[in-house]
């Protein structure tokens, strides 16, 4: 059986699994990435935990490569850049060293544009060629797609829109010290800061006003929106508004087909999708109006990530071998 | 001898010219836009006039086709949709009438579009596979290029990112009545409103103040500048900055090699470019920082836009003769 090695690098968990041609993930697992604080360390245990997943195939297995998603990865260099959910600082170069301990095609990427190019060959961008994947998850993730190829940049660093400079109200500063940049305001951390934000702004009753920032989740935002809670429905109100002006003016630059959502914010459903549609449109330009998809992503819900990076090798195999496609 | 007809139609002039394979325009000429608000008419005109240019090869002339530059213009669609610089409104479509005069290869594009394409080949962009070309003229046009290939989008709108909002300030109101929009602040327009401005603001001492906004031309800005003129120095402080700022965001979208600039406020010289350079390098992210390059249109002064609308048909001969590029 081919089978492809997917490797999602969170700043949480490392998640790896081995993944089939039609894009489904057949067996994966996860370890804690704070542990190992060592990469040398760090790499040992990755291959440790390929193989024993390896391990569950003793017969007829034939690995054909290894796809990686990390934040901040440069496809041009193998590398990954000041990633500051991480805890390996400067530049480390992940690649080579894996390739040490595991000589095989290898190939790594933004996580964001691993989605991408998952969504292109297993999920809702099949058959699209301009598309933008969103990830909505601890920060703000890109991967963009033009003429049916993902957009590297220079040297492999573009889509990274979290970090556009909104220049809102009253100016966030992001993790990379951007002020006023996207992914302070759209992400799961930026919906918890906006509550505190609605909880300053207005002296409505709620059921945060009993919880700290750090006891804060997205399901319970979710929730207390569901039971009426008003600073959740303004904080859900505000965040899709910011969202919604930058897909707009995201559209003016390569006039995607669609946006696909994905991450733990797209789990509110309706809270952050119902006023997302309705200030989108009213914030396209006329020319885009009517035009512009909002999906939710197509690929397994619980191993997105592991499929996204498995698919930067699976794209090659299925590019030189058309007749499998 | 074989040559491209180049056309780049704008609010003001049309330019018609001859473009031979080395992206030089052998003969060109305007004429004035708004003296043919009828489309029939215009294109009546338009081929008298190429007619014309055509005369002066009697011998041995091959034309290969027309390429045209035009605001507001799809590629996919061969239209022209609601640009506000032009006279005729709705969805013009212009491909179609001028082929039922000129019976050859035609190709319309939005005008920054077709500049990224003439920079690509005749231009500064040469061997780039990553870079964007930003027009600052009445208007504020771009036109972008990844992997090698123009960014088209959907249905070939693409690059509209004038209208992007930047939520600056006061929110100025651009011609396409966009809040904010880029194009309102960075452009020739732009530049003027800002003079408004800035006498509004500060209450220092400047010619401007004895002349009225229709008066107001560039090259006066920039000799006011020159001369000390402290309401001019300002306004190109306040127009690079905001530029700066745009471009260190579209740097995060798309990574380029470098940004092209060309346009009436790229003849203003270092009165832009210097604090265009300082502010840049400023707003960049780390991980772009002193990679990207700003660099003025490589293509001939007085006849830009017409090779780069001449580009897109000598494009397709080039890609199908390598051995000729």
């Amino acid at each position: 059986m081919d089978l492809v090695i997917g490797i999602d690098i969170g700043g949480t968990k490392t998640k790896v699994g081995l993944v089939n041609k039609e894009g489904h993930c057949v067996e994966h697992t996860y370890f804690r990435t704070r542990e190992y604080p060592d990469l040398d360390d760090y790499l040992d245990k990755t291959v440790a935990v390929i193989d024993e997943l390896k391990s569950k195939f003793p017969e007829d297995l034939n690995i054909l490569g290894c796809g990686i998603g990390a934040p901040n990865a440069s496809s041009r260099n193998g590398t990954i850049v000041n990633a500051s959910n991480l805890v390996w600082k400067g530049t480390v170069p992940i690649l080579a060293k894996l390739y040490e301990r595991l000589p095989i095609p290898t190939k790594i990427m933004n996580d964001a544009s691993a989605a991408a190019v998952g969504e292109m060959m297993f999920g809702n961008a099949k058959g699209m060629t301009d598309f933008i994947v969103i990830t909505l998850g601890t920060g703000f993730g890109s991967g963009i797609v033009a003429n049916g190829k993902l957009v590297d940049g220079y040297d492999g660093f573009a889509g990274e829109l979290g970090h556009i400079d909104m220049t809102i109200g009253d100016g966030r500063v992001t993790g990379q010290r951007v002020k006023g940049g996207l992914e302070a305001y759209v992400s799961a951390t930026g919906l918890k800061r906006t509550i505190l934000y609605m909880m300053s702004m207005y002296m409505d009753e709620s059921r945060f006003r009993d919880i700290a920032y750090n006891d804060l989740h997205g399901e319970e935002i979710t929730q207390a929106a569901a039971e009426g809670d008003s600073i959740a429905l303004k904080a859900f109100d505000y965040t899709a508004d910011i969202l919604a002006m930058a897909m707009a003016n995201f559209t003016a630059f390569t006039q995607p087909e669609a946006f696909i959502l994905m991450g733990g914010l797209v789990n509110s459903g309706k809270w952050i999708f119902d006023p997302l549609h309705k200030y989108f449109e009213e914030y396209l330009l006329d020319v885009y109006k009517g035009k512009v998809k909002i999906l939710r992503s197509g690929l397994p819900p619980r191993t997105t990530a592991i499929c996204g990076a498995a698919a930067l090798i699976w794209e090659e195999h299925k590019t030189q071998q058309p007749s499998e496609a």
